[in-house]
């Protein structure tokens, strides 16, 4: 276990996911903050962006700078990308030809397939060659990938809620692939700090409403994963909800256990893959998760419960979106990337 | 139409669904309320208790009284009953006896079965020979049985949410009855005035959590309906979720249009079926619902979308629990039962 | 009392304070709304734009259009303007001059003085001719020239909530005029639909902050007309907090009984001020204000409490900012100038 | 400084203080918690009862205990007492009497009168013997006394809000003593986990209001500690009032500064007094403090106006009510008293 402190900088710092990074950086025992950047703030310092840092003394002094690829290649060996996608894609290749790792939370390398990317975000993908090289940003499956990455594709939050509980039920043919229904809530900051009529306090407030109804982005990434665990292509439903909370995401999975599905406990299922996992808390099927209870953690929370009247094993999760769902995970990445224990700067 | 006042009385007038419903009956242009009760604050007026009626003259007049069936009866031509369930019918029986009509918005008349209304309360019904003289108070489907009934069963919120959708989509076979899931959302006074400590504040601020899974009782209800509705019994997968918004529900069911189902056009549906009902909103296909939409209104708000990739159609309502799925749903079916315009004291 | 019905226009009615108008009117007994205006909604209909009015025939019928004052004017006799200020007087001068009557919900009509206007608004006057015209819209102050006013400067949300407590102390010289302090919350609704970072949801959601210290815009018509009732200059101090709720205001006011003030009881000097006013509920020294109480309604509740430790009153007092602190408040002036019962359309 | 572990307990540690407490001890770095106490919850383990310890090994192995002073004495160096008053101090006498250290969170040791203790809490003082020697648990006015103290009286959280700000302007006579004027908002964990119905979610959501006018109870720790700094007795006015969020105080404070006052900067009165100070953050006279920026952590922002018109400094101030106003105060004095770092666990 390493324990050298390794140079980074977050590239797109002002939003809520960059903000997040920041304060899991700057408490993280193994980290030199080198560079934040933000076209809006350049030039003033963390502190005086979020008031929250204003105690703390490398906040105090670190200034915004505009984005610029060489010399954050220069100030930093880990860059964090907390870019819109699209952006982070163009500013990945330079980093990387410079040397440097890239931490993506964006969306942009997270789908292996450029057409898939196409489809779901609208534009050509901005540098296709580096596909091939990213690696998918959930330790839960890919640890050992993460560890030798130079460039990790951080996942969407949503997916993180679906992929971590659903890996085992698919590995172990326990549920029926082609029936899988999820619903999620998420808070508010899911949608970023987007100044948009949408997003204000007297529109989210007192409301409840779903969005994104049938085909939200992340699919694209959550059905590609969940294939790949599969061996065969998989569709699932999916609607995220919005609620009036300013983190959190809960997750609840429909899974059918009719047909030919092999019999087994989930208990033992999540027990075996997960037992030892740092981040993954098994609720079991007498508790049902609460975001409340991750909400400031890198924890997921996962319970479930089977439906003797339908046949059905419901499977329920819990994250912070922007903890579980983005900043965390990866920092969590960046520790296996470095070396350092997986949970450093995390617990 | 008849425009002759009516003398009605509410007992257990102290929770969320009294209120609204004194709320509602004080400002309805054809009712004399005559008496409230509630053991807690007898004594005290209406607009002692409620602050928010401080300015009604007849508020604060009216005094809470103890509940005594005989002295009801002889003030009241229609009596409201929100009650706990099993209380509420022991009220009903000499209420009824004594010639009143009976609006029960408690559980205690919506299962036809009294044993699976054991199966669902835990105790054995208090008066099943009741059973069969209650109309489940839903407009959109029971209107005329409504206008003469004796003791109508209003049903409870979750289940208004999801039969007004499903009604016509059960009835034109237009999918697959078997396989119906259902994700709702509620607000907190969805709990009633519980004061239990998982109400608290703080317990449901910033939190979203699931509840009841899976065997919630309003699915009683629900598949007794849809049941009904199809000829042959039916079960669902229902799931209820709490988020931290005073009052809404917002329900998301998933429905299958594969295997023999008619094929139709679900605008084409939904308009034959509601295009006249003066409470159902149809948002259609490109419009989704949000409850803030519709708090405080009797309305429900149904929209719907066909996700092709998986062959469903997803269909979304919402309503505000405390008045379409409960005190506003009871006036509608008062004004029904009296000869009233139905939207009186409702629009 | 009148009936004949009055045709009426909504110019800017794309905010909260226009919607709310919106909705009043609609619902309003005697009045035609003939004309609704926004720039950037022109040729949506009122229901496409709020679906809360998605029910109702009229809206789902008028399509806002862009303001033309020329045109209002030949449609509409009385116009309701829900502008920014600056915007408000530029419009208000040829609907006068076509004969029309303005219910102005800007600041540009409260103040007076247009010397006043330019150091608190930071612009000259538009119109200062018409300052003498104006009328201040608080009924509870000024209900006999509301009348017969051509101009109506509808008052600001805070000081709504703080002029009516204020006004029977001050007249009847029951306080020290010169240490009056105010505290007042509001909901975010309070800063409009404005799309800027400060309002999303997140920034507002679990966060209590003061704002606009110590010389919020508002002060110059509360001094304005505490001056005119105490005959006399008066300075105050006055704190405005953000809280997140949606609506209502909150308003503590803390005052001096010492020195030579007329010594009197507070619930005397309320009562006769105030015991037969519609919409001014006294809550006396028993109770205190909460605004839920008061939410969606015209009312403003006042309780106040006698400190006999430090010799002060506390008057406190609650409000809808959106009804009573605009909108409803407007609709009140309307009633009263058209002559009919000023209650109409607002209980 | 010392690094010797502590062994610790906390009584009653089923409200949100004492949760809160148990979080901090958890993850404090020279702190073996020995032992909780609940009689509601003896037999569970902290992580049974709040899951978001449900990762800890040691939340997972220490069980709820009922309370025994005997035995905790034998257990734990240092007692924290998270209880209600009058029972905290009948606990605090056997523990001080075993040789024990007594962090009492109550307000059974804040108040040096007993008479005083009667007046403001109605019941006699149950050990009026220790009055004398217990230390009032604010670190920024009793530092030193705190180190050596045996029985500590943390603060509460209006006081903590009110008097680190006004301390130095007392000291430096900077400000008129006799018309100090002060607003507080809460947020509702203010309240503790009361099961009551004034703190259900609906009865808090969508709500502000005042209550305890004119006379807090915490008015007699604040003029007690506000009168010793001053060297005259000093009476204040204070009004609390209640917002819809989980945690955060936001305090005004309106002072005067005409008369023989001294001629300050109120700059460099804060910045002598606080510049070292490690929880208190001065934003100076061009930010205004928000609960936002500091819940979750034990920090107190304090920020300044002067209002020229009228001749008042207005000092607001925003700390969380269970942090630096309750449990993070506690571990401040905890760690002083042991002579560790003071922001051991909090930083």
């Amino acid at each position: 276990m390493t324990t050298k402190n390794a140079s980074v900088a977050v590239v797109g710092a002002s939003g809520y996911i960059g903000e997040e990074l920041a304060r899991l950086l700057l408490a993280h025992p193994h980290v030199d903050l080198a560079a934040v950047t933000s076209r809006q703030f350049a030039g003033k310092t963390l502190a005086e962006v979020f008031p929250r840092f204003s105690h703390d003394e490398k906040a105090k002094a670190l200034k915004f700078t505009d984005s610029d690829a060489t010399q954050l290649a220069r100030m930093a060996e880990i860059i964090f990308l907390a870019l819109p996608h699209g952006l982070a894609a163009e500013f990945a290749r330079p980093l990387l030809q410079s040397g440097a790792q890239v931490v993506d939370l964006s969306a942009d390398f997270r789908i292996k397939d450029a057409a898939v990317y196409k489809e779901f975000y609208g534009n050509h993908h901005p540098a296709p060659e580096l596909l091939g090289e990213a690696v998918y940003g959930l330790p839960e499956i890919y640890r050992e990938k993460i560890r030798d990455a130079k460039l990790v594709a951080c996942p969407g939050c949503y997916p993180t809620s679906i992929l971590i509980p659903l890996r085992p039920l698919i590995r172990r043919k326990a549920i029926d692939r082609k029936r899988i229904l999820v619903t999620s809530l998420s808070g508010v900051t899911g949608a970023g700090r987007k100044v948009e009529a949408d997003y204000l306090f007297a529109e989210c407030n007192e409301s409840m409403r779903p969005y994104g109804v049938p085909k939200h982005r992340h699919l694209a990434e959550i059905e590609q994963e969940l294939s790949l665990l599969a061996g065969e292509k998989i569709a699932i439903q999916f609607t995220p909800h919005l609620a009036p909370v300013n983190r959190g995401i809960l997750t609840t999975i429909y899974t059918e256990l009719g047909g030919d599905v092999v019999v087994v406990d989930p208990a033992l299922v999540f027990q075996n893959a997960y037992g030892q996992e740092p981040f993954v808390r098994l609720l079991g099927d007498k508790r049902l998760p609460d975001t409340k209870d991750v909400v400031g953690t890198n924890f997921i929370d996962i319970a479930w419960k089977i439906d003797t009247r339908t046949r059905r094993l419901i499977v329920m999760s819990a994250i912070d979106n922007i903890v579980k769902g983005a900043s965390g995970q990866a920092i969590q990445c960046f520790n296996l990337m470095r070396g350092y224990r997986e949970t450093s700067g995390l617990i």
